[in-house]
């Protein structure tokens, strides 16, 4: 029997992705699930809905929570939190570094290790120095960041930006069940896992 | 020492606040905390974010994702779930009778019944023959019906939500921890309550 794999759709700019992404890893394998990390960008997205900025800029009260939630979840985790300024970040640089990699072997560590710059630091990712700097650590060489400049890679991020919205996804972290059914937020990580692996045993 | 009492803030038209209603009792006496019902108007803290309908009317893929996620925690608590048309609800008829009887013994089991005809049956929680028959299984006689009409009722009501946004409430259900902690939506349910029963302990 094959372990189910479970889509991480996320927006390296997107807060609670965050915690998201450095937790799913051990708790997918604790219930004998994979997770495919899936980055795509919120931008257009959010654009489609009327909004030219994160919501948590837009509604002011929800972005006052949304912080102080963070640092909550972040302590809980026991992972360190920095809230970056500007926000949100551009995460074009990082999104396509990561999608000229997603073959390669660092391309998880690499993930998780923009997330912490960002969230964790409060360092810029649209920083190339920054991005350079984490690829050199997940054992990249350099020469990555130029692939990310090819119109291959920018076709891909796009196409990747359409299939989330076809799927549904309005916002980040998302999980996508290999049935096809939504989660939306860190809070339903576990739910999703869970639901990933029931409806898999039920079909074996 | 006391038992610490979370603040359950809530609209009768909210969607996640019904499974949050229902399992609240059970969660927070597992854990030793108390919670209150709360009723407030979401309608006048939408209008200030420049919504006249609810956020899932608004955003299409949101809502459309709200109600199998609805449908999907409602299973999972064994709870009937039926989606209630006209969507959002008008809550005033419903939030003013709560008001009126909130010291009374009734009170809670009117506000999770209000909750279980809405979003389980499908009821219209305007109609006063609705809330006439809820106020009876409740054991509650029909002329609150009519105290809930009162300048009293409507002005407290008023006060209650002015009080809500002040809390920094953006959304229901919300919950608030003696020491002032605001956890937003039916998944943080838990978390604000371990983080009562958590806090409560360390000052003992």
């Amino acid at each position: 029997m094959s372990i189910p794999v479970v889509d991480f759709w996320f927006d390296f700019g997107s807060t609670y992705s965050y915690p998201a992404a450095i937790r799913a890893p051990a708790c997918a394998a604790k219930i004998g699930v994979s997770i495919r990390y899936r980055p795509f960008l919120l931008g257009p997205i959010f654009k489609a809905q009327g909004w030219d900025t994160s919501p948590f800029n837009i509604y002011e009260a929800k972005g006052r929570y949304m912080w102080r939630d963070l640092e909550r979840v972040c302590a809980e985790l026991s992972i360190p939190f920095r809230r970056p300024e500007p926000f949100p970040q551009d995460s074009l640089l990082a999104a396509r570094v990561a999608i000229a990699g997603r073959n390669e072997s660092w391309h998880d560590d690499y993930c998780r290790a923009v997330f912490r710059a960002q969230f964790g630091e409060g360092l810029r990712i649209d920083d190339t120095t920054v991005i350079a700097g984490i690829l050199h650590r997940a054992g990249a060489p350099a020469s990555w960041l130029e692939q990310a400049g090819s119109d291959d890679v920018k076709r891909v991020l796009r196409t990747e930006t359409e299939q989330a919205r076809q799927l549904g996804i309005f916002g980040a972290p998302s999980f996508i069940t290999p049935d096809g059914e939504l989660f939306w937020g860190n809070d339903r990580l576990d739910t999703a896992l869970a639901w990933a692996k029931g409806t898999a045993a039920a079909t074996a």
